[in-house]
């Protein structure tokens, strides 16, 4: 075209001329955004550098490196601006000083537990470094007994084992890891009647079932162990100090009272190369099929011929904790905080878990710190803090929070979690209060890999998965994923869950918290490992960084909005979907656990146990129950008024959106939106376990993810009378959260006028 | 009590004598019936002998001792009082004389092809004997390529290879045995361009991932090789004399033809030792969750980057088939003829398969010349089969019927066949009309485990089974199972499938046909081995022949029935239930299909292709293609009249119940009673198969189970033009079989004025 085009007049020239230059250069309208300033000064590459920085050595609790780590990255922040400082607890963190799990009989096995150097990673090879393998918060322990496998060693396991007629009365249960937090597992053991148990990594989870093992490909090598805590689950942190800060002087429990968290069975972690001998000895009958993992043998439900021998022993001693806490005062609002956090600690390097997000933290920090050098002047104080030993219990966290429990309730507006990322689709899960608020941002953010929108690809993975006539054809192709909500045309927020550094913020302190994460599969086999270290990481965790990068630029973002807000950016319409969510899973819990009983007693009555099964394979048939009535209408009509409240609350934001409002006019309305979280608390916690306040949105006791833990758990331990009780407490708590949100919307309506 | 009375007078002690007398005779009224008679000569110790004589040496045709043991059975029937002869076919039966799989490249590895003597299992010692591991009826073979792998080998595997970028063109296929017929899956790789086939034995199908390896337990050796045929599904029985007998001077195709059924691709079956090497040789992406075996190592798609090298020569000789035959003549209706048969060929020993039932009909024959002699006169004619070959492809029953073709047309009232057995639940599976005959007789047969009725055990197994608000609790607990009709409170028929000698005389002959076996599972890891011997069958098959005995028992009562019955004991509601039931599932897989063809053009236009596949594993995107339609009406419209016409029968029926009926009025009804079987015959066959003419029960054209054939064959294969133009004449066929019953009513409505 431009070629056989006639020579443009010097008229025409001028004229082409200013349009290339208003085409060069931003108008006054398309000069960015702070939020656009920010993003682009988030860099990959250096997110890159700090993680191997701070993996170069193990980064575990009271590992050598420990310290110089956390004074690295408090000298980071303080170059970046930060008003930063290091906060120490003193911990209990028993270490092993004796292991052993072996095999007696005609074929006796040693286990080895130990993870070997593989070629071509050299952190694998700094072994004298490493943490040996090994359940931290489980008992000394000595015992010789028949060894009994239990699947995944969850309640309908033991069930099973029941009816075919296996008891675990003393004896080692060995299960895989999976499907559940280990400490419910040990603890559920302990409520069986073993004496103790062995966790193992069944190949079929992350090892060479999934893909080729650690070189060749990511996933778990046959020696890859599990570490891990197995906390009891009365309350996350330091086992000794609960709701107080492990300070030298805090009144601690001894190690021996049974109120603290250490777990009540001698436990271990098993590589599958050690565990492949110890399962080959069980006899009885073979497992079930869904009891079988991809290991080369016959799984057998037990008891073994041989006895197994697990000796454990510790060294009880403490070790200093250093949270890193950084702080840049708000310039309007001071004491309201939005906190940021990410833990420093690995159990062993940890370059996935956690560094692959606590580099993403360090990166906002530093572009935040930026921002503020050129001017910017955050409306709310920005706390941006790296925690330490969130491994072994969230504690770094927990003793945080509940050092400045008084401070934070008055003051903390959110709290924004991060702890293991990778390449994919967005992750979110916490309060929904915030969704319509986080999907705007992540709209303006680019998914690294397709190029479309983070929320477009959260849309379209979503949209793939849909249920059709024919099936959710996108599964098959792509996985699961529902991070979108369809109807409501924006990002969907499951619950927070309980398995990282905002556990104690939101179920004890009632906090809103968010947790703004990235990856299709973060299980990539080297989790808890040695060999989640740099060398994995760059290859197989995120290449070239890029979703460190968005992750940065998405929690970054929230920060900055979440901190200017003159009305803070909530909204109730999906948190009272979320609050119907959660009473439908409780009811869906409660068809299941009838029906189970409804079955069983079909069955008996049907005389199948005894007419069906094989007589190599009797069946126990189950006493007859009766089925269990709970009325839960109290807890749908407390839904009912929440979602009046969000209506209300929704009208009233949009007719403040036309006014001007001033700083002390919105911060009434603001301190009534932070206390719309704080409502959800139940005064003097859950029964039972007074830590655990939160109606909603406290884990399960042992520590799993239970609808309204309260009724919840009632039904899950059969305690069907309890649960009945429960219904009206927990109604009258979501009746709470509705009167909060009204009082909000009544303030803001005063606003509107 | 006694010693405590006063002693009787005289007469009290006559009274008391008489009625001991009456006590100890059976009244007039409870004298033994004929069928109670019958079932008390049935011996499971009988039966356990006839196995161990007929399996001491392998039995397959051609073998040393297959004439031996035709003459032995030919001379026991004639012994218990048949008319017995053995009929002689001569049959292309090739076996190798060079058999090389071997992997090249770094890695080299030579398949060993050889099953092994087991320790404690003399017969599995008798290596000489034995048939060679392979398939028979494929072509000879030279490959060297690259291999892939393709899951099972299904329609839907090669769809997910084609969108993961992998091509099969020119390349070994190596798929897992089992979910299809294996001569189908051959078909399917030679229609994607394979260059040749390997399908191997996973151990998640029978192998230590069921349960103990024999001798430990009953499951499939690392070295078990399932042999079998890869016909290519045009018709069953000698590949080269397709609707003649294979008597030595029938006319034969060349072996070359493309008309006859000899497979496209040269095929080698595998043991598990001898596929790992070539598994773990695969490079490519993961295989999808779906595709992953019990093997130790990560199941990839391929193409391996090492080629395998498969080579197989034949020696294409013909082999003489033995079928013995056993007659007695019926005293009243001769031309009237009740068939009942079961193979007598192993693919090397065959003690389960087929001798496990094999063994009962023999029981059965011994019984009923012994009633015979006692003066029975059944007063149809009786003929008992002992097939040959039914292994390579149901040939000795297929040559048989198909010499036998004009006398079976007009006087086969049914044929009643049996194969495999062994402990657990009855298993029916064929002609629905007679499904209360059968439940009626089954209820008076007791299960040997339980105890209680083998009716009442299939129906507390359905039951068990039932679909409950908690999902079928039964099958966690006992598998699943719905032999029972709870609405109809009878056995609930399955179609009759095509794995056994009843495939001709239904699929091509119109004949009625019945499976009456038992069975929970009949897979247990020795299929088509040298270890389904007697070594093994007694321990694991069916110990002490307990269920060999109650099959005898319900076959033979079933013969005893059917032999005597003045109108045949058929009616058609089960029958018409079973047509409905046939739509139904052309309906679903309608479905299906439409539904996947509407899933990937929604992916497509989602860009989900694009967007979620990660970069090392893109995604192709298909074709968007239009969503087929077919009007299925006319299918439902004549299935209304088969309903309609079933109720007049029944009607009919129960008013003939009151007269009696003379033999020679009974045999005009009982002709058009058969003639309703043959109804569902199609002129001319299905469309490109002629020699399958049954518009029901025919199998698919790779011999898979396919509703309504003629339809279902077409949406398959995609062809929707087709399946829309089949749909009026497999109508046609449906209303012809409503015209039949109709007949068949009118005559028995005249028989009841």
């Amino acid at each position: 075209m431009i070629s056989t085009a006639p020579v443009p007049s010097l008229i025409g020239k001028r004229a082409l001329l200013g349009l290339l230059l208003v085409l060069a250069q931003p108008a006054a309208a398309q000069r960015p955004t702070l939020e656009e300033s920010f993003q682009q000064k988030i860099s990959a590459e250096r997110i890159g550098e700090y993680i191997k920085v701070l993996t170069a050595h193990p980064t575990f609790p009271g590992s050598a490196h420990t310290k110089e780590y956390a004074e690295w990255i408090r000298a980071r922040l303080s170059e970046w601006g930060w008003d930063a400082r290091i906060e120490t607890w003193t911990v209990l963190f028993p270490r092993p000083v004796e292991r052993v799990v072996e095999l007696l009989g005609p074929k006796p096995f040693k286990a080895r537990l130990f993870e070997p150097p593989v070629p071509g990673d050299p952190y694998s090879e700094q072994s004298a470094e490493h943490l040996p393998t090994y359940f931290i918060y489980g008992p000394d322990g000595d015992v010789t007994a028949p060894l009994v496998y239990a699947n995944y060693g969850l309640r309908e396991d033991y069930e099973t084992l029941a009816r075919a007629g296996v008891s675990v009365k003393g004896a080692i249960v060995i299960a895989r890891s999976g499907r559940m937090w280990r400490g419910g597992k040990v603890e559920l053991a302990a409520e069986h009647g073993a004496a103790a148990m062995l966790i193992y990594s069944d190949p079929a989870e992350d090892g060479y079932a999934r893909g080729l093992p650690y070189p060749d490909g990511s996933w778990r090598t046959p020696d890859g162990v599990q570490r891990g805590s197995i906390l009891n689950g009365k309350y996350p942190g330091d086992p000794l100090t609960p709701s107080v800060a492990a300070t030298p002087g805090a009144k601690r429990l001894p190690i021996d009272s049974p109120d603290n968290t250490i777990a009540r069975l001698p436990a271990m972690p098993l590589s599958y190369a050690d565990a492949t001998p110890l399962l080959a000895a069980l006899g009885g009958e073979t497992a079930p099929e869904s009891w079988r993992g991809a290991l080369p043998l016959t799984y057998r439900m037990g008891p073994s011929e041989a006895r197994v021998h697990l000796k454990i022993k510790y060294d009880w001693s403490n070790t200093e904790l250093y949270d890193v806490v950084g702080t840049i005062r708000g310039s309007t609002w001071p004491d309201e905080w939005i906190v940021r956090g990410n833990h420093h600690d690995g159990w062993v390097y940890g370059a996935q878990d956690p560094h692959s997000a606590h580099s993403a933290m360090l990166e906002e920090a530093r572009a935040l710190g930026e921002l503020v050098r050129a001017g910017w002047a955050p409306k709310r104080t920005l706390v941006y803090a790296s925690w330490d030993a969130e491994e072994q219990g969230t504690i770094g966290s927990t003793e945080w929070m509940e050092a400045h429990l008084a401070d934070l309730n008055t003051k903390a507006v959110a709290y924004l979690n991060t702890d293991v990322i990778g390449p994919g689709t967005v992750r979110v899960t916490g309060a929904s209060s915030l969704a319509q608020f986080i999907t705007d941002i992540a709209q303006r953010i680019t998914d690294p890999r397709s190029g479309v929108s983070v929320v477009d690809r959260a849309r379209i993975k979503t949209e793939a998965n849909a249920p059709t006539g024919g099936g959710p054809a996108g599964a098959a192709v792509f996985g699961v994923g529902v991070e979108y909500d369809i109807a409501r045309s924006r990002l969907r927020f499951g619950p927070p869950g309980y398995g990282s550094d905002h556990h104690a913020f939101v179920s004890h302190a009632g906090i809103a918290a968010l947790n703004l994460e990235f990856g299709d599969d973060l299980s990539l086999g080297a989790y808890h490992t040695v060999y989640d270290d740099f060398a994995w990481y760059e290859r197989f965790g995120d290449p070239g960084f890029a979703y460190g990068r968005v992750t940065a630029q998405l929690n970054g973002a929230a920060v900055i909005g979440l901190a200017d807000a003159t009305i803070l950016p909530v909204e109730f319409s999906a948190a009272s979907d979320a609050v119907a969510e959660e009473i439908a899973k409780l009811k869906a819990l409660y068809g299941r656990l009838r029906s189970a009983v409804a079955n069983q007693n079909r069955l008996a009555a049907l005389d199948a146990y005894r007419v069906l099964a094989s007589p190599d394979h009797p069946r126990r048939p189950p006493d007859i129950a009766p089925i269990p009535v709970v009325d839960l209408a109290p807890l749908d009509a407390a839904a009912v008024k929440i979602r009046a409240a969000a209506e209300r609350y929704g009208k009233a934001k949009e007719q403040s959106l036309t006014r001007t409002v001033a700083p002390a006019r919105a911060r009434a309305v603001n301190r009534l939106l932070v206390a719309v979280d704080r409502a959800a608390l139940r005064e003097g916690g859950l029964p039972g376990r007074p830590y655990y306040r939160n109606e909603l949105f406290s884990p399960g006791r042992l520590w799993d993810t239970v609808p309204i833990p309260a009724v919840g758990d009632a039904m899950l331990d059969g305690d069907w009378k309890a649960a009945a009780a429960q219904v009206p407490l927990a109604a009258g708590t979501l009746l709470n959260i509705a009167a909060a949100i009204d009082a909000a919307s009544a303030a803001l309506e005063d606003v509107g006028r």
